[in-house]
């Protein structure tokens, strides 16, 4: 190695995404169309019309710019969440705010505390900084909050929580969450993960932007690529308060969310129909799985996501055969899950072929 | 101040971006569409048609998150500049790719060359990973490439060159970068910004993926935003060899580039008739706007890019006149050139509209 580079970078193993139809369909001389993925947590409906109408509208502009302060989006999301402008980062999706927020905090000689099974994002963007990451064990495949507030050191600047949390599914309740937040020092930033906040029942929801309003310690992160339908598009955003929104916009590239995206998340977050039948179709598709995976005597992670946490045994054997049969799932081996796999919850259709590829896939 | 926070975030002063329309339009009631915008270096011709027709049709897969790996973008690149495709890193935007490699390669306690009055992100990215910048005074408004070399020290890692450079327009020829790579200690990372490289004329073209090959030091940065008209997708690419492409495909954001700029930049990249368009409308409108600032007997730097930077006097007012007249310049006192506009090349009628406007701007 010729070039110098910090040893924290040159450790980093990239990020695995879910494997993309058009790579399985080139690899196994697949036909496109006949393949499933259920691989990476998107939504089965694809982009609600709404933002494609936003996009068809704003694609004459494209030749510019995008407003890099987001005026139309940040002036909807302060509308819907009753928050002030300047409590609002955009981000290139949540990756990026998650990102964001751990360079805008972290440097070499600090640390940042996650859960183990947590999104493996919070492990990438703590070590691309060259900080210390605490990883606390899971209770029950889900956070241990209370090891989590006892695992804060003098250094420890970041707290990353999802919840719901991905690749496990877990959901830790409101109270709890606020307990916790109650219980952190001041000085230390706690990035609560919401990514999949809208796939919780109704009975289960909670205002979490009241939090932001009473810890100023709290970055609410949010992305538009689940329910809301717009992977393909990169956007999310987070709340906090104007200290800490300070810091993530100075370290925001200043054009990372692409217009088509602004233009399109303002659509996607005004249709309340399209977010009701995302629900839905992901409760009906939940307890599909979940009653076949009981079914098939099959250990899974009861589920508050849009995603199914099952044990398999040996998950990379029945990865590949899943893929031979056309039918893409995540491995979770990365996160020390090597006899789980993630299934996304698809349309009725993919979720059957999925069920119907499983059985032989399993070697039963 | 509550919140820890690094002394390198908390003093970077974030990007200032080129007015947008709709803000000069809400700010001063003016009517968009008689604004005209010469401030963020854009294309006047806008996107390119192949480039919406790709857009459209891959316009049903946004609920899918974009290939990672962008396997169809990489491939054409790989094929239009002859480079294996694990040389290439895709950025949302080259403002991406600059990040990247600062990130990849930068810490506290390190150092970056960059040159005065050229392209304020390599400072902003060099201050984010909290290393220091060795500014180089310019020569005649460029790059001093011996004094350069001369100011590199034992803990600098990269050093940052604009040809042509943004705000300046300033070109340093082929054998004058050469020579500079081939006396640059190996060890130290060369970026290569070509983000106008498109506007140069035949005779000063050259082909500097050859470099690529020659030195494993040189990240060459390379932008869709400007020639190719896609400046509200984000995308850009950088080329190097393996080793440094795999240290910034370590910190790249998995998703960065979206989807619908990886299908536009495929068929923009293919499109040699609209960078054909895009080269003769830049150079005939620049040599109008020199031509009408030496009829003024105003001063300006021969520029090489898609823009001309002017001495106006007092910029600040001359600017706030030009607003008035719905006219958007760009303000470049942030480069410590506080007597001075840069003042982009738009369609011939944008062009007539600022120059009508200039005169009573400059109080005449």
């Amino acid at each position: 190695m010729s070039i110098h580079a910090p040893e924290y970078v040159r450790k980093i193993a990239p990020y695995q995404a879910g494997k993309p139809i058009g790579e399985l369909a080139r690899e196994y001389g697949l036909d496109e169309a006949s393949i499933v993925k259920l691989a990476s947590n998107e939504n089965p409906l694809g982009m609600p019309e709404s933002a494609r109408r936003a996009m068809m509208a704003a694609m004459d502009e494209l030749g510019r710019y995008p407003d890099s302060n987001g005026f139309d989006l940040k002036a909807e999301i302060a509308r819907r969440y009753a928050v002030p402008q300047d409590w609002i980062t955009l981000g290139n999706g949540s990756n990026d705010i998650l990102e964001i927020a751990a360079h805008a905090l972290l440097q070499p000689g600090e640390s940042a505390v996650y859960a183990q099974y947590s999104f493996v994002v919070y492990a990438l963007a703590t070590q691309a900084v060259g900080a210390r990451a605490i990883v606390v064990p899971a209770r029950d495949f889900g956070h241990d909050l209370d090891a989590m507030r006892a695992a804060i050191e003098p250094d420890t600047r970041v707290v990353f929580i999802a919840n719901p949390n991905n690749p496990t599914g877990t959901f830790a309740p409101a109270q709890a969450i606020e307990a916790f937040l109650a219980s952190v020092p001041p000085d230390v930033v706690v990035v609560l993960d919401e990514a999949y906040n809208e796939y919780l029942d109704p009975g289960l929801r909670f205002d979490s932007t009241q939090w932001v309003r009473r810890f100023p310690n709290l970055i609410l992160s949010r992305t538009l690529s689940k329910a809301y339908g717009l992977a393909g598009l990169r956007v999310g955003f987070a709340l906090a308060q104007p200290e800490l929104t300070g810091l993530m916009n100075r370290i925001r590239q200043p054009f990372n969310v692409n217009s088509l995206a602004q233009a399109a998340a303002i659509a996607a977050l005004g249709d309340a129909d399209f977010l009701e039948r995302s629900y839905e179709i992901n409760r009906q598709g939940k307890a599909r799985l979940q009653t076949a995976f009981d079914a098939l005597g099959l250990q899974y992670v009861p589920s508050y996501g849009n995603f199914v946490l099952v044990r398999v045994g040996d998950a990379a054997a029945v990865y590949e055969r899943l893929l031979r049969a056309g039918v893409i799932v995540r491995p979770v081996a990365g996160y020390g899950l090597p006899e789980w796999l993630r299934v996304s919850i698809g349309l009725p259709e993919e979720n059957e072929r999925f069920l119907a590829a499983l059985p032989a896939a399993l070697g039963r």
